[in-house]
């Protein structure tokens, strides 16, 4: 196949896994392909990259490179669970809501949620769930699970995840972190990762790779090994486990050696910034979320959506009250960002 | 990252996943990148996908793409059983020998094995658990599943597969058949997948890609797809559902398109004939199994194996009686097989 | 063992399962006992007990004796739910507070969970999970489970039965009832089982023996077989059928073939009003739901539930706000609530 | 119910749970009956049984009685496994032939079954299984579970579980009985149930009640509590908690406290002895294992069993070399015994 079947110029506001590969990933492909290599993870690219994480996570961690967030998610909340425990999480958490049950059937797991004004936690939400131990009749909460950037496009602060850390480890549970964005969050801080995960108490993380730019691959980093037994058997029977992983982790080299991820990060951020500062100048839009990584939230008008997705693609979030999402990528352009505000503001003109 | 780590020349006989990419898949990567694709498969290059193995298979049939091997069979296995169902498998399936638990603990499901000679099942062997429907203290036997290219490099003819498809449909039965190496079956069948498969009387099919040369991606194919239900929401929760899915869909479209599958898997099938050719011609070698696609299987004098394996990695397969697996790939050349021959000789003469 | 370890006239109010067995039951089991039957529900009385159920179910129905109420909530869900099925119930449901996580663990079900004020659902409450269908991502809401009598002591009426049920068939989800008190429902209502189930458009009951005087012993009732396909092997496959199932099934039919289960439930229900009318009397206790069965809820004031305690076993139900809740049972005494009463009258007045 | 529906007097050959209940534990019923007791298992009888299974097992142990044989197998060996686990079983087990695959589906475990002469396993067949540790494609090899008497009437000597126990701690894998005639055992050898499990190194027991004559009631017992941590979790989730769980334990006491278990036992076990030695007596039938429990195998000569079963109902063990199994069990009276030898002298003579 030498001809592509699609119109390379398109690009919407949907997901930022809409979005395609970085180029140096597809020449980290190629540098990493030919000859044989051990399969599942005994190659040399797997070997370095424990090297690379550690460069920025702080030494002693653990790293299992797998196929997608949905099973970085479950195998981290398993390792970190027995079979009769429980995860807190924001009702909005994309466990709860985007992976089709996984965490209940494949994980075996219950799901505790609370309600949450911006998709962030707070030791005083934990509580609500935090109880019950002992008592064999309650799924045990054993677990919190954040997200960083949290489903509403806002960001823990190192400080908050310190404060909720702790909470959680008095409590004898263990603390996960949702990181498909986390390099947009490491960007929007200004900090190193290991600010906000490491240094900030996080025992397991669900590092993402896609939606910063890999074909495919995200990364269930240990962080605090010793908390999550068995990563290595539940990746595999947990259908995680990639025979030909030397070239997730060449991708995850090229994301992560030098300052790729920090690059795209920054720019789908930047992307995001020059939307909310357009659309705060459209009278009758009116955002709804701080804008703080990749992703903008807003309330339009009544029939603005539909109209200008006759354009650009992107998913209601909350229908009943005209709530949009849209979310800027790596290959977001300032030309898209302007398109996309003179649609917007077209439509809202003619509402 | 721009130089490669490992020594591209290096090539072994461990196994068909030793193998990197064939560039021309690379080149279809490239081809479906840039621009914005929906993710989750509703983009134009998973849309094609189908007409494209419908050229393979015939019409009607459902396509979904996963990421790897052990998925594409918990997937088609979990959708053509009940939750109370059980799969009649040879001993040395890989669902039962190397997916860790994967089709009991994600599947739920129970494998009821029969030991074979070659990894052939026959409708004889079916019948030695083919039993005990409507008793509830018996797992139910509701399908059967085999492997084509077998464990053992042995194949089906498309008689066999014919008998045993109507021996388990007459029974109530659903056939599945393990494809991750369909494309070597079909290359020493000199046979269209269909005659095999669809024609046979294959209800659902694990079609292996990454062994034939693709860097991820197999797909369950339902061939019968009233057999399979709900493929579209066990792939979600079994976590295979891959967000950038073009890429997936590019790799098979480049690889079945034209002849890239049959040259790939024919080479490698000459690649151990010519493996086995030598092999036969070295004294205190025996041959254990048919040479009939990618792999030779032989017993070795007492301590050969260890020796060569200090020059070529591979595995044991029967350590009790010093019987080993060879494996081709398509990028085995002759070169390698000659001089791997040439160690054998050489271990084989000094012991 | 003769002697009994305990003392006979203590009784508490923490839950109707505190009770032991009418009297009546201890006679059908040894009724039933001598000779040999057939294990697992092939046996006279198994046999009986279809036609039992029918006389206050009506014809067509199917009967599962299990062991216990959380076996018969996850068989029923099972049984009406794909694998990538979920469930809607209220927050409160037993199903989700009370069963250790196995609606998710064993069942492999997600629940979708709405707050009430009262413990039932409407219409209205269950559109707020009952979207998504056809997207994979959202485990598919395709059963919505009702507690009668609710874990707050409420009831549903016949006609708030068939509204829901309505509604939920005309979404294409099943309707299960846990009826673990269901007799006492029926006592209130004033109505036969078959007014506010069967007639009413529910799919699936849990039908309760054990806390309406049984010494264990539930039922899973298939009111519309066709929705809960597989019951027999999920029953064996989740460890609810019973070897010597001749004395579940002759305690069933010794509870419903006269009116033993309306006496007992009625009675429980009438000490319940008993109770409630004098604390309605107490200022300073304030009921937060309406007595309609065999459960009371109030506030009290500071420390007089600690102090009560001393006395009378039984469990706060919100602690926060000094919510307990007080059970009754078919053998509590008009004694014992009134030396509960004074008590409580007591406490207050110390307060 | 008042009136019995069945014949008293009919009793057969099939298995020990045709059976009913001894009289001395209806009797302990009743003593358990009236008043309120904390559910659950806080109760007096419970808080009993402890010590009453201490004075057969040693201290230090754990006992959760649960509701039947499956389910004790289960929690047993989830309580000994890591998710990744595997266990090693004689194909013959009860956990492999006749739990609906309840193992594999609620335990989410592997089993790896070994062929055997008559039902024991040995270490030299243990290690046909026993192998692969640390390679997570393969489900780790860390439990294995033995019958105690086995499925073929057979019992192991305390030395030969004692030389699997040592072998198996050796490997660090745990082990498990399964003892649902754990009581038959101690008869046949003579021995105090501590002598061939705590002091034979056994970590965790299925301890069965049911078929040694009680309504129902089985319980797991922790030998070895390190080894299986969480089966108060475990109970609940799988749904093996009674509510009104002083009647589990009253029976239990009833039959543990004096000699009941072993009467029962020892006297099913001489009516076995007995069977054997009448047909020992007719020629033609050919016992095919070695009767040192209550069940006795034989081969019959071809019709015979369908036309005995016209009068005594029994089950084909083996069908295809016409092999049938007969249980005795504590209500078995000689008279039976003589008037099921004539039969079968009849329809022998007939054939």
């Amino acid at each position: 196949m030498t001809e592509s079947l699609h119109d390379k110029n398109l690009r919407g506001f949907a997901s930022d896994n809409y979005s395609g590969v970085h180029p140096d990933i597809l020449t980290a492909l190629a540098t990493a392909n030919e000859g044989h290599q051990v399969s599942y993870g005994e190659d040399v690219y797997t070997e370095k990259l424990t090297e690379v994480f550690e460069s920025h996570f702080g030494p002693g961690i653990e790293v299992y490179p797998v196929f997608n967030g949905t099973g970085a998610n479950v195998l981290s909340l398993q390792a970190a669970l027995p079979r009769w425990g429980a995860v807190i999480a924001a009702k909005t958490a994309h466990i709860n809501m985007d992976e089709g049950g996984a965490p209940e059937r494949v994980g075996g797991l219950k799901l505790l949620t609370v309600e949450t004004a911006d998709g962030k936690l707070t030791p005083e939400l934990i509580d609500r769930e935090a109880w019950g131990w002992g008592d064999e009749h309650r799924a045990q909460p054993l677990a919190v699970s954040i997200t960083q950037v949290t489903e509403l496009g806002t960001c823990y602060t190192p400080e908050e995840i310190k404060a909720i850390a702790d909470h959680v480890h008095e409590r004898g549970m263990v603390l996960h972190m949702d990181g498909s964005r986390l390099a947009n969050a490491a960007a929007h801080l200004g900090l190193p990762f290991k600010a906000f995960t490491t240094d900030a108490g996080v025992d397991v993380l669900s590092f993402g790779g896609t939606k910063n730019g890999l074909i495919f691959g995200e990364a269930v980093i240990a962080l605090n090994p010793a908390a999550t037994p068995g990563l290595k058997y539940l990746r595999k029977l947990n259908m995680q486990l990639a025979s030909k992983m030397r070239f997730i982790s060449a991708q995850f080299i090229a994301l992560l050696e030098g300052d790729l991820w920090l690059r795209s990060a920054g720019h789908a951020n930047a992307m995001a910034a020059r939307l909310r500062a357009g659309i705060d100048q459209i009278p009758g839009v009116q955002a709804t979320q701080q804008t703080q990584a990749n992703g903008v939230f807003a309330i339009l008008p009544e029939g603005v959506a539909d109209r200008v997705r006759e354009k650009f693609r992107f998913y209601d979030w909350d229908e009943a009250r005209r709530e949009v999402r849209w979310m800027c990528s790596f290959d977001t352009t300032e030309a898209d960002i302007d398109a996309f505000l003179a649609a917007i503001r077209s439509e809202v003109s003619a509402s």
